[in-house]
């Protein structure tokens, strides 16, 4: 079958040949439709994260996959069904964070991350996954469906931000995505969905005409150039805002985003910062904003199944133009190269391996 | 009556005679017993922290009061029964935080505090207070219950911190506070005292023989020397902890806090940073271990009504030896000067106006 691979020898991604997978009893055999492209592939591609699996040269790109049950074995799949599946496994033996569903919220080194670090991804035209890993998904999501991890990691990162807030009465009006990459607008999207944020903003740095800065102001949002209004200056150029999503990795995001809440608003952090960068900051001035506003950072990486199906279900409520408009080329795997390609108008790519 | 005041010409606590309050319809009067020092007045009468009320050249001292109702007028309260007053007041309108019973979570500048910022404490024979802002407690607690408000503050900071790890199932094994003041050693034994920390530690900068040490130990808690443990550390010499809880207002702790986490671990900050002090961080790396470990940082301040409800049954629960122990000075308004002198042995100290 077809794999899309990235080598220890080749840093770019390459079509190679390799066996189709055999489900063992347990775990699903699925026909890959669509897999997505975002910037953590771009990263394991360049080498700066993830790694191969122990004793292989080769690691099978792609963690954001929709598919088709081939083979449901014993598990309570049926041949036909849309699913989505989960991107950690256990390294060696599940821990308990496995065994309760939450491998988002397993410590570094007990996990493997399928198509990133340690196991193969999805991007070939089958592949296999434990029953508990993979998510039903509507047939209505068949096209946007590969949408579904990007989105499941919004929604868990939402719910962090939210339950960080919950000791009290906390009355969200306006909310703050840094970034307007696919995964800062579909945060964005998920925000404008809901009924507790009035007031949204999103920052870039790109200049118009510009696809995402009409997406941001299609969904009613307030686009903020970085170059001329830095993230400390939004509380007095627009407002203090409730709640900062940052999804950039830009690491001086991360401490301005506290200048830039309201009293009692929570930054969470979705980006990945690479590491290694030392700067100064305001400490004792950030510290005195954390306590005297009771203002809250959470971080978050990955999610789980229940955040998938989640997402599933907020991805199937979003409107049509905006997936569209999100998503600005799906390519066979003939033109596989052109879904990494990073242009001037692409927001989100995927590879196509069938169809439904 | 008797009050004991800073003035702005002279910066050390004095005996006055104030005319004793009225209390008006809502209000309600309380007979003073106890009133308890802190850092905060430390920096109060320092002029580092707080103000005088409007067009007053003088501010009774105070925010840690117990007392007897001696004039309920028309509210719930009956006259003997044992309170602590809240610390907020509304400045001007009261806004919706106030409404909703959160003075705590209000933004600065729309709230006085009684014996730190704009309004006079309860260092007092008598003061008044609306009903709202008054908690009722047993009468066991008339010795100690001034320290209903510092056990109050501790209460909302870990009420925060479980509340930003509430949308997973969480299951915190260790916590570490940082500091050992009277606030340090609160938080501890309230920690101590509940079913999900099996494993303490606090972190102080004092030797042997020390009375924090012994009270720390008798808590079943590890002393860690920072001068030969810095936070950063206590990973590799203990274990990364679940929960640190920040006592002392050291600005770079709030950062070596987060080094400090387990995976999915929360700092709360409850320590008040003096302003200004700019250093270097390792900005990419802590925010990389926020996401990449699901760490979370949450700001506490001040506390309302519900969490000095909590404090009252949290405090009638500890044991006998800790609140005497913690409390090494009670002075009468005659010696009123000593409650505010700092000795290598005193830990918590109180003025005491009168007796039940």
């Amino acid at each position: 079958m077809d794999a899309i691979v990235v080598s220890k020898a080749d840093r770019t991604p390459r079509l190679v040949d390799r066996p189709r997978p055999d489900p063992t009893p347990g775990s699903v055999l699925v026909r890959t439709l669509r897999v997505g492209v975002d910037g953590t592939d771009h990263e394991v591609i360049a080498g700066t994260h993830g790694g191969f699996p122990e004793d292989a040269d080769e690691l099978v790109l792609g963690h954001e996959a929709i598919g088709v049950v081939a083979d449901p074995t014993d598990t309570r799949f049926s041949a036909g069904q849309l699913v989505a599946p989960t991107v950690r496994r256990p390294r060696g033996d599940p821990t308990p964070q496995f065994d309760r569903g939450q491998p988002d919220m397993a410590a570094p080194g007990t996990y493997v991350e399928r198509g990133i670090d340690g196991a193969d991804g999805f991007m070939a035209d089958y592949f296999t996954s434990p029953a508990d890993a993979l998510v039903a998904l509507p047939d209505s999501l068949a096209a946007h469906g590969f949408l579904t991890e990007p989105v499941s990691v919004a929604e868990k990162a939402i719910e962090l931000a939210l339950a960080s807030r919950s000791a009290f009465d906390w009355r969200p009006d306006s909310a703050l995505v840094l970034g307007n990459g696919s995964l800062g607008l579909l945060t964005l999207a998920i925000l404008a969905a809901r009924d507790d944020t009035e007031t949204l903003y999103c920052l870039g740095r790109r200049s118009r005409p510009d696809p995402t800065i009409d997406i941001i102001e299609r969904l009613g949002a307030t686009y903020i150039d970085s170059r001329t209004t830095p993230v400390a200056d939004i509380p007095a150029a627009h407002q203090p805002v409730d709640m900062v999503y940052e999804a950039t990795g830009h690491a001086k995001h991360a401490f301005d985003a506290i200048d830039a809440l309201a009293p009692a608003g929570v930054a969470a952090l979705l980006g990945v910062p690479a590491a290694g960068w030392t700067f100064e900051v305001p400490g004792s001035d950030l510290h005195r904003s954390l306590v005297l506003e009771n203002k809250a950072v959470v971080g978050s990486v990955n999610s789980n199944a229940r955040h998938f199906r989640a997402a599933a279900d907020t991805l199937a409520a979003l409107p049509d133009w905006l997936c569209d408009a999100i998503v600005t080329g799906v390519h066979d795997t003939a033109a596989f190269a052109d879904a990494f390609r990073d242009g001037e108008t692409s927001i989100k790519t995927a590879v196509q391996f069938d169809t439904r």
